[in-house]
């Protein structure tokens, strides 16, 4: 594993939150079978298609809130491909604690290594090229850290996490300002002084208004492949130190022609919102006592 | 629209969340132009690809919370089917709040849609049979209420919501308390009066000491289309008030076969944890001051 | 002990701010005394009249709060009687925090062990009965899970815990709806499926209707008893499987006499909102050190 | 009316709480009547015994947290003594809100109209002496501020609403201490200048004590009324400015008697923590549309 | 160390709060440079200014919250006057908790030793005269309780926490009240009975309405001395039992004169709103591992 | 006004914490005089020294939160310079609000004032160099956003406002890295890529280090005058697109020196730690009703 995972100040009270979402005003099942002292017992998950594995340690941390002597022993690393069927993760603990947190602690990993899965097939399509690929805002209300954990579990580099850690000006904004100079020298009356500012652009005219007013990142947003290496020629002559993303419909079909026009970075939501949950199932072990 | 939104109650400290989460201390971009006073602004929404909309009377609340005059004009209902291109909102007001909720109401709106979207195919591959489609607890953290009220707009029903209005006996929890049997007895014992009991059959013995423990419902979980029509036929013989519930591997493909045979309800979590976000993009409209 | 506490991701957040509604901005007394460093002291609880114990479990968490050194030994199991005068749990730690906490975990057991001396008495009354004693929502403000959890530990079986458990449809409802048959109907539309519907009735005619709806459950509200016991009579011919609730001016006097009637459920909210606080009070040892 | 109600700013919170506990997930039953929009209706409260009634202003605002637009009538003022079956207050709004608030409401004001009630009684015990009624911290957790708020409408004083804005060194304080010298002096180079020392005594000698260390209050504490008044005179000769207050098994046969002893300050838990709720029932008005 | 902290409960929060403004959604630098797993690491604090320390066991919470196993060694104890250039305290623990909470946990203590250094300075300059510094409710918003801790750690004697622990009449109060008079009988009808009243003088005419209705605190504010002598003369004629608090451009020039007229208190602002930090670096031990 | 005030989503719930912080459980003082309705008042603020202002329409949502329909006039606007003794804001509304809003209120401004006053000094020493000011990270726990929201008020520029939008690598960092070489490749693997880097330096070697890893930009900390002047030279000549900033002992006396230097920001905490708040008082009209 070689990911830092979300502090645990900004994890527990979610996890908190996600357990009573589900538990309510209690657990009837299980508090009904055992009422007052559960039985110790023992559970494995597996996975039953092959996919890169995100969010163990959140779910170990979701078993210890219920039961804080858990003992938890990973089969699995953060970020490694795992073939379908393999057992990822066994533990022992109260049987009260595994039957209360089960449906929690798997919604959390098989949507993060959903989306960890897909990342990567993206990442393995441009492996060849210099370019990175970049996650986007389009993240579901609430998971951002984490579905952006999941994005770099899977291998993307993540873009901007908020509206406050970069600034990024697209046609809407250069619409208010007048102008993408306008807006620019706005901007730089009031922003903290180590933000970049990036400019979206959709043409070459574009392009040379942002080289010229010192943009730090210019996007090409849904330019064909020709305009974008047009592009690309044209700023790194005119300043090799601007980044370069490309962005807009972007797939696992044309992802690699898109980085061979040579840009920095290659953006896409689909990871994160068109990936399927990767499906795992929790077993207990015949003998438990 | 024919859908209970969740209680105001409920969904404002969510939305003001979620806004934070996107905003964090300060959206530099928009407020770098419009440091003080905003102009006004029109803007719009165009799905990209035919689906049913969700959640529009939600993203109406995220722009209120950033302006709280914001006139707001739904051209789509919660639950219509909408062709590619069309324009489903519009809505005036503070440009500054406009950019700066964009990205938060399109992805809720964007993710619920999904979700009814895919769960209206489920819905109408059934549409000739009894059955109702049910969705399950397979849900997105801090988001079932939403998620599930994406799946009633979908067309389905919603199953339980949470641990504690219902119960549910699945294998776990009759390994842990030795039998069907006695799991029912126990959990009788402490269970708040009104809720119902489901239990989790495998096979027509496990089904047979439902029936002799009057459970409520008992899902026939992971059957060949043979046995389940089996089951039916048992379980209405001997208590046709018991209710039945299909689970397990439903598809597209299959839900139809699985509707014939006579089940009450067929649940699936794929409606939730397989569905891509409907694609929606906003625009503004070229002349707005 | 035979109860399942409410979990600790529930208790623990209420615990600290009952604590601090009661120190505000710092006890005073008890940090005046001992301002750095408390002597260790050991206390006890003694009960000042006959009553049913509950709560001592939630007492323990509140002074581990303030010291989770504490030891605390139970000498009283929840929900059984205890004579006038019993000791019912030593603990030893920090005196400051013994001092800090007392009022606070006092006032939580006198006031849940008042609910369950009041409810083991309605309980004893019909013990000769099939009839079970239930609880209903009238319930102190932020205490539901809390006050509910005394109930049963008095012998109660606990009615829904809220509005979202279980359908009621009660007379001011019928008349929104139009009927009782509307009401079902409208319902039955919306409502998470495995939810059960009980209908409120005060004569035989809205009885017959509720059975013809197939109501999951019939109470039966401030009927007489020669109206109930028609009412069971009807009920039970036309579907054994209905649930029966007699509502209604319940008092220790009538409780039998309305359980002879052959209903299954009778429900008060006297027990917990008209029982006193059983009277405990807290003693230090004379040699603590 | 003429008492200060608590703060929106700790009220406004405190409600949203007490409605989400009751509403949980959504209102089933009504939600289930009025899906989208609901009509208008016209309700009214009915005071089921005698009694005087506290909370209505917070009832008020329970209702228009679920719906802005209600009007509200009161027919009763805070305080104010009722007949048996006196309509308290009138009100328009949504019947969905009206509904959905319905329970939460009346606890609020059932509970605090108790409290008010008996508290009543007990200040008409004593009007034809200067002693004044006052309460103590034995509350019901989380509600303190308005416990004592509805004992203010009783006719009560407030005592101290927490450990911070007094002094009170009891028995166990002393112990701890060494002596009640030892504890005041401690106290005082630490305390918050302004608060006011007030010493428990169970004798004539610790009363001596406390006047000799110039406490600001002295509790005679379960002394006969013959102690009471040999500690009276004492205190009366020793400094005319210390105030007195009596404590312990204060009961409306024996409180005219301890008032005649000449303390200043009866305090009584019972008040609160033996009062019943006060029966208060919901109605509409027949026609509503 | 002779102060008592601000209890966990209040405080566990603020930190944790206070940790998360710093840290957002992560710390970019020491994540990126271990993002794994961290080494140990030995830091130390020095003072780079003479100065009193107020907050170390604070800073052991902060780091602590980061790193459980922190060890922690005080070198100065708080409220002792430290020379320029000396060691407070060292602790070991992982390098990346020490990282990512050195400026939290700096701010609290160089803000707060700031507070406590200047006190000191005005409590120095009265040490010769009977009379008391206290401080004001000028306190930064969200810090009171601690501010108010340093200032105590300072030598001061702590002014009222609030609005809700003493009464003090100003002259806008006497202004909306109509008099003195009216002012304390209002107030006396509804408020906590043990609070004091303490009134706002500015001559001797309203310091004699003061006495004429039992004050318990009497304030000069903003008076000559010799109206301050002549003020203090009158009240001890009159009522030896009521403290003189002196206020109002209160500096380390005219305290001691002030002191001399014979007040028991003299309040002042200054030195929570005028103590610039005191200067405290950190840094790491060469060789750590 | 030039300046963009922190969201209300943010502010409304600070502003929440702060009144309640004063006001604890209720302003006695103020609701013993107006216990139900309160009479409508004037007040106005008056500044007692020269200074620049910040704040007031955060304190206009202040006074908001307890009466809805204050009507304010500002006098003065954010960020301009005022004299001493002129009147800054008038409002009107219940007087009750005005005095139970006044301290918390006050604070709020003369903190910022203070901050702003204090800024306004050091931009006005340099504003003949291209030089900008810049704030830091030591900032009042809880109040980041608002003091750096002075500072801006003041004039000066907002350096990063916490751990997670600008990458700056200190000497603990390096050493904990082994090298700026490493430290750089290590982040660069994983920090959101429009993220910048700065590098702290104290040297020539070091400069010179940063530079060849393509640091975005260089501080040159506590460095002389000479030492600033050379690495200036050399970082225009390699790479004129890197920022530079000087840091460390900056005062009013020699922060003119710095800025000749050539450095493109200058960076200090004195402006937030070591500025006294600004005096400001407020008085009411003499005749309101």
């Amino acid at each position: 594993m070689n990911y830092t995972l979300p502090s645990s100040l900004i994890l527990d009270s979610l996890l908190r939150d996600w357990l009573l979402e589900d538990i309510g005003r209690g657990d009837r099942t299980t508090d009904g079978i055992f009422p007052v002292k559960s039985p110790q017992g023992k559970a494995f998950w597996i996975i039953k298609e092959e996919g890169v594995i995100a969010g163990l340690p959140i779910a170990e941390k979701v078993f210890k809130l219920l039961d804080s002597e858990i003992t938890w022993q990973n089969l699995a690393l953060e970020g490694e491909k795992q073939a379908q069927n393999t057992k990822i993760v066994e533990f022992k603990g109260k049987m009260s604690a595994l039957l209360t947190g089960e449906r929690v602690a798997l919604n959390i990993v098989m949507h993060l290594s959903g989306i960890a899965t897909m990342t990567r097939k993206y990442v393995e399509a441009i492996k060849n090229y210099p370019a990175k690929l970049v996650d986007t805002r389009k993240t579901t209300p609430g998971l951002r850290i984490l579905e952006k954990y999941a994005s770099s579990v899977g291998g993307a580099i993540n873009h901007r996490m908020g509206l406050d850690d970069a600034i990024m000006i697209k046609d809407n904004h250069i619409q208010g300002a007048g102008s993408i100079s306008n807006a620019i020298t706005l901007i730089r009356k009031t922003m903290p002084y180590p933000l970049t500012i990036e400019v979206e652009t959709s043409n070459l005219q574009e392009v040379k208004e942002a080289i010229a007013h010192q943009a730090d990142i210019i996007m090409l947003d849904n330019m064909t492949v020709t305009a974008m290496t047009e592009a690309v020629k044209l700023i790194r002559q005119q300043n090799p130190l601007i980044k370069i993303e490309a962005s807009g419909n972007v797939t696992l079909a044309n992802i690699a022609e898109i980085a061979s026009t040579g840009v920095d970075y290659i953006s896409t939501s689909a990871t994160i919102t068109r990936s399927p949950w990767l499906d795992i199932s929790m077993k207990f072990e015949s003998s438990h006592k």
